[in-house]
């Protein structure tokens, strides 16, 4: 069964005081159906990805919240994997479809996380984690720091090699107009930024962030009458790991992504070489010096040296990744993460991608993670 | 497909102070497990069903959680819908054996609520309601009594009828060794216990529940190894309304559950005269006479006598409803109850209800309503 991405629509994501978390919603999901050029009543049932809503802004039950925007009174689950709830939520969407129970279905993931004081932020973040390293005071800077550690003494991993992620990264999202931080930075400004754990500073860590992203889905070829380039799902896998890091086997990759990777890979019918243009979950830069590698794109241990020498930037040879910037710059509200990096890569694979356009972009790959990798989508997109 | 219902499990419901979530969780999982007579390797997906462990226990990702306590890496998905979390899980579960990506999966749904104080728990299952509802300071048992004060305007319903309700469930519930609480009440104890929101009194209100249920579907006859009877699920649906009351056509009947039981009706090929024992949402006895109303049980205005002429109580004639005790004296641990509910079905289709057997069970129905029927979740089981 071939499942289209018929529509995709992201806000502008950033510090958006004047948005409700409903606004947010509202916003995506409109513009996904005026994408698709279908209406509300055309949505048979839907799916949101979300965190925080709970902890931050006391309300739960947000798939009614969808409905009720809509107007309609379908089916609606919201979907919670923590970062990982947009990717997920368009997991249960494909899955729904292959089920025949629908033939379209919107997915939107939204996160209103500016609002409150930075430390009830970090803290409601740790929800994330496990009980251990909550009650031990971790934060997941601080995790993804000893992830770091682990890497750099592993492998010789450099601080300037993660920070050639932010760089690159930042570049992307000077591109983007709907990027938080639309503008470049140097290696030295990332190296000389103010420390949060070491080896991470400032400018290796994405940031708090609101916004929301909404795709329409459909296994039914006569909805399709959008002038844009069909873009299909030829995979999306899941896979979980522990919640904390002390019950891991390795700390320098994700196991959880490797096993929804190897899924997705096999599903698709395509290998890591095939792959033009990839969004990846660098919460933090080391994190997406892990994914690339645990994707199977460089071998283990080689990507900081690749990312240094300009790799996977634009303009460069070979796969591109994060061309909206990622999570480092274009933003990371958590529960439209996932959403927002499919709509991403529709862009480019309908070749609407614009002056951050990755040429001849024909297979796409999303990588979405939740907390320290207890949870992992990957979804393979073609056009 | 058939998709059987091959092993089920509740905890204890209760003040369950030395049991964390994760206990719960760990325990329903594995009792689930071993009626099916199947271990942690034979689960290829997990749903877990919970609402409050974020604002109550700041842990999110559940999902993890299922599958670290299994020793498994397969997909786990966290479904939230207030008091239908459970419920939905089921539902998303269903769908994805639909799907046909797995055969056997297990469904949990946990809530552990007694370890805070009461008026945070109260705040915080307005989480299920709308912002302005919460602004304005409304809980659920003045949500409900508003349904019920409309409810007795429009048809002359009694507080007596209400009270009813609840005596029948007591009752149940103290046939069920699991449940909160294992005594009678009468009409007379329930009129005169402490008023909480006219017309609602403290024994019209479900409790403050910590429990856990969890189920393991197939829809592979060979796994079928157990010695029970097999109950099959027929329909599983769900629809949805407004979050808030005020924005709703009526204040008399829950839209949702109509619109979800008129789809599960028609999907099993069966009526409402067909359901022997049902599991209905009892959160507020008045929700008890809208539902068996909503499901087609009795016509809309005529349930309250029928409940107080002794009607689908253990031992009269015709449909028996919440043998468990329901939300009301069984317990209400809202991310289980959906899935406590599938359990007990599923243990009268067996035809191993013990005490609280429904003579000749056939064919039963579960309905899980999450906040005031902003999602309702209709299922018909059969053996």
């Amino acid at each position: 069964m071939a499942i289209t991405v018929l529509g995709a629509s992201t806000t502008n994501f950033g510090e958006l005081w004047n948005q409700s978390l409903r606004d947010l919603i509202r916003e995506a999901s409109l513009l996904a159906l005026k994408d698709a050029n279908l209406s509300p009543k055309d949505v048979e049932a839907v799916f949101v990805g979300n965190m925080l809503s709970g902890i931050l802004g006391s309300q739960e039950q947000l798939g009614p919240v969808v409905t009720e925007e809509l107007g309609i009174n379908v089916s609606a689950t919201r979907v919670e994997a923590a970062c990982a709830s947009g990717g997920l939520a368009i997991y249960e969407a494909v899955n729904s479809l292959l089920s025949q129970r629908f033939t379209t279905v919107l997915v939107v993931g939204a996160e209103k996380m500016t609002d409150k004081p930075a430390e009830k932020i970090t803290s409601s973040l740790m929800a994330a984690g496990s009980d251990a390293e909550r009650q031990a005071g971790a934060t997941f800077p601080s995790l993804y720091a000893l992830l770091a550690k682990a890497h750099m003494e592993k492998y010789g991993t450099s601080e300037e090699e993660m920070a050639a992620v932010a760089v690159k990264n930042h570049y992307h999202a000077s591109l983007n107009g709907q990027a938080q931080f639309r503008f470049s930075i140097t290696i030295e400004q990332v190296l000389k930024s103010t420390k949060i754990c070491d080896p991470l500073k400032l400018l290796d860590c994405s940031p708090i962030t609101d916004g929301a992203a909404a795709v329409v889905l459909t296994s039914e070829n006569s909805k399709q009458k959008t002038v844009n380039r069909h873009v299909y799902i030829n995979a999306c896998e899941t896979a979980t790991d522990t919640l904390g890091l002390a019950q891991r086997e390795s700390l320098t990759e994700l196991k959880a992504t490797k096993l929804a990777a190897e899924k997705a890979y096999k599903k698709a019918g395509v290998t890591p070489k095939d792959i033009d243009v990839a969004e990846l979950h660098d919460c933090f830069t080391i994190a997406e010096i892990m994914a690339v590698e645990d994707l199977g794109f460089f071998k283990k241990g080689e990507a900081g040296k690749k990312f240094l020498q300009g790799e996977t930037k634009l303009g460069s040879k070979g796969l591109i990744t994060n061309t909206s910037g990622g999570l480092k710059a274009c933003g990371h509200p958590v529960g439209a993460t996932g959403i927002k990096q499919i709509a991403e890569i529709t862009k480019q694979l309908r070749g609407k991608a614009e002056k951050k356009q990755v040429e001849n972009a024909k297979v796409g790959l999303c990588q979405n993670v939740g907390g320290s990798g207890a949870t992992a989508v990957v979804t393979i997109l073609t056009n």
